[in-house]
């Protein structure tokens, strides 16, 4: 990632599908005001007086979250996910999200953590700091392949080691684009459940996609065995830095009293960052109070917006590799009903070399897609992120993309 | 720290010495509107269009912080540190500084992490997230005591280990209120050049304590020898949850390069919580440029208002074991000169049986000093904090204290 940032710093006026960030035209900063005042509006019409409200700014605050009630009834709105309050803990964004989760998993060196591969990076890099070995799980064509998670469990525990919890992003995969099945996913629930595994389920694009979504696994898990880790930074923004983990699964503390997996959680964090801004709460809040808690509702425009920059460019792939040619120059690519990346494979090997040629010679920017396989692998595809970009943008990076991919096969 | 939770609860009307929450008497809540309008007129000012102050707020921004300029400004100008804005890494809050530095600085199992003993919670949690030992270096009746640490330095040398750094609160320490002077920084700035270890200064009640500072180790720091772990819980507000590191050591990178160690703790923090919150930073930066940078200005009234409840509390221990008493008695307390805390010595054992004995019979809750023992020790002081109660709650507080005390000692 550091030589991607070097040669997007380097080529300042490369068309980039690097980026995987949201587009802030729909924002308005203004609003920043207008959630903090809702949720202090809230907090009087709930009682507080003007002392309790200038606290609930002012201190730290409760480790766990002071809006974890909103979070658990926007869940349950927007994903017919239906969990306590007590099972929410608020994070640092997602990543903090997956730190906590990994570090109270992955404790001891025969537990193993599996993810899903081509991978987020994230989930690579919070298992980094803490000397934590992710397992890779190769997807297939159409994604996430159960009976591969299911071979690496048996041959982690025929190593004598004990996988603890597999990491997968269902819907929108980010890098590959990739969705999972409605039977692939009950399948992974079973699976889980036999095999005494919980899953990491991280999925911050699916209200940022058009149309109607797969229920996430959260949502159909009946035996507690999927830990869902939320991100606002999509579906709100990214400037607000807040996150979430849903964690009800049953646990017993050293003292021997059964709590809950978010309350170790909680725990962890109090050693990591105390507590997570009350500042930032506030206005993530007025923004779930501003919709009553439909997200959904605010992310429509988003939702279509993401949704045309996939297809034009999806078009304008198909306009400069005619189905002909395809074969023959050997590229392909997948066809993501939403999120905001794609997987192409080229012939050639999509690394650092090539990359630095595609931005000095042909100003195009993209992401080797080696850079997230955790255990080697991607070598000749690269992700394209359409998040960021404008039509115009997008026309120009695919038609520079299409001349380097033609100049790297002759 | 559990325990003390749990008997907070049971007990809420008895008076705490617990918590060393900052007081938010002269805090307004509306004031938050303010410092982020100031903030987003600075960026105006500054000439960043309608879009980039926007961006600013929305997305996530620099990993290493946006307000970094700011933050060396007011260290300049409040501390005579004098450190480029490349050295600075904002964070959330001064726990995430502790992490990342203990991440960065203890990557070997050889590697030593040493500590004024008893110490902050703080540092110890930090470092038990990665299963890093904390090294005890006892504190004398004065406080650091640099023979102590040079003990220490040789015996881990002795066992083939390799102490790395050493974490103090130099200025009215958490818990035991004790202040280094200025021979002993001196004394500890060339140990650490001479046994060729890094420090971490930790010093949070310096601008919230009454009268004249003495220099922090930073702004005497000549050969780059001190890693400044900064909070503005005390200082501004704890609700921001914005702290800052500076680490303007060089360091050179796997890959050759050479760089600062504030360029590995942005690193690492991308894998932790990829940024510190853009709004929350704005709010911060809004209140630091309403006083010019200088934070000392915020705090004149905190700083009285603290001091004056250091005063009462050591007047009232004063009036309840009368100077002939105390010898027999057994008991005695330190006088630090700011801060939030005291330590008391008892004539018993100041454990959970005792303070649960206290909140239940006598009223009073306050935190064994063991708690703050990373490898046993301070089994009869208590640490009382005086920063969250009032005068007349210190009057009342004291007595029944005092009365716990002699119950305890018949």
């Amino acid at each position: 990632m550091n030589f991607l940032n070097e040669v997007t710093h380097r080529y300042p006026d490369a068309v980039s599908f690097a980026p995987g960030r949201p587009y802030d035209g729909f924002f308005d900063t203004e609003d920043v005001f207008t959630y903090l005042r809702r949720y202090l509006d809230h907090l009087s019409a709930q009682g507080a007086g003007p002392e309790q409200i200038r606290s609930a700014i002012f201190q730290y605050g409760p480790t766990a979250g002071q809006i974890r009630e909103l979070v658990a009834d926007s869940l349950r709105k927007d994903e017919g996910i239906d969990v306590s309050p007590a099972s929410v803990v608020v994070t640092v964004g997602c990543q903090e999200a997956m730190f906590l989760a990994v570090r109270a998993l992955i404790s001891g060196p025969e537990d193993v953590l599996l993810a899903s591969s081509p991978c987020y990076v994230g989930i690579t890099g919070a298992a980094r700091l803490l000397d934590v070995e992710v397992g890779a799980v190769e997807e297939g064509e159409k994604g996430f392949d159960c009976a591969a998670l299911e071979a690496a469990i048996v041959a982690e525990r025929a190593r004598g080691r004990r996988p603890r919890a597999f990491y997968v992003i269902p819907d929108h995969s980010n890098p590959s684009g990739t969705t999972m099945t409605l039977p692939a996913r009950l399948e992974l629930l079973d699976l889980a459940e036999r095999h005494d595994i919980l899953i990491l389920e991280d999925s911050p694009y699916r209200m940022v996609s058009p149309g109607e979504q797969l229920p996430t696994l959260k949502s159909l898990d009946r035996e507690r065995r999927v830990v869902h880790l939320g991100s606002y930074s999509k579906t709100l923004f990214p400037g607000t830095r807040v996150g979430f983990v849903v964690a009800d699964q049953p646990v017993v503390d050293d003292a021997g009293n059964t709590g809950l997996l978010a309350d170790e959680l909680a725990r962890i964090k109090s050693m990591l960052t105390v507590n997570t801004s009350p500042v930032s709460q506030a206005v993530t809040a007025g923004m779930l109070l501003s919709v009553d808690g439909r997200t959904s509702e605010l992310n429509t425009r988003t939702a279509a917006y993401y949704g045309d920059a996939m297809r034009v460019t999806l078009r304008e792939l198909e306009r400069r590799f005619p189905e002909d040619e395809r074969g023959p120059l050997g590229i392909s690519w997948n066809e993501p009903a939403g999120g905001f990346f794609l997987a192409v494979n080229v012939p050639f090997r999509a690394d650092n070399a090539a990359l630095e040629r595609s931005a000095e010679e042909f100003g195009v920017i993209w992401t080797p897609m080696s850079y997230f396989y955790p255990q080697g692998g991607g070598e000749s595809s690269l992700r394209l992120s359409v998040s960021y970009l404008s039509h115009e943008e997008i026309v120009d990076g695919v038609d520079r993309l299409a001349r380097f991919v033609r100049a790297q096969t002759q």
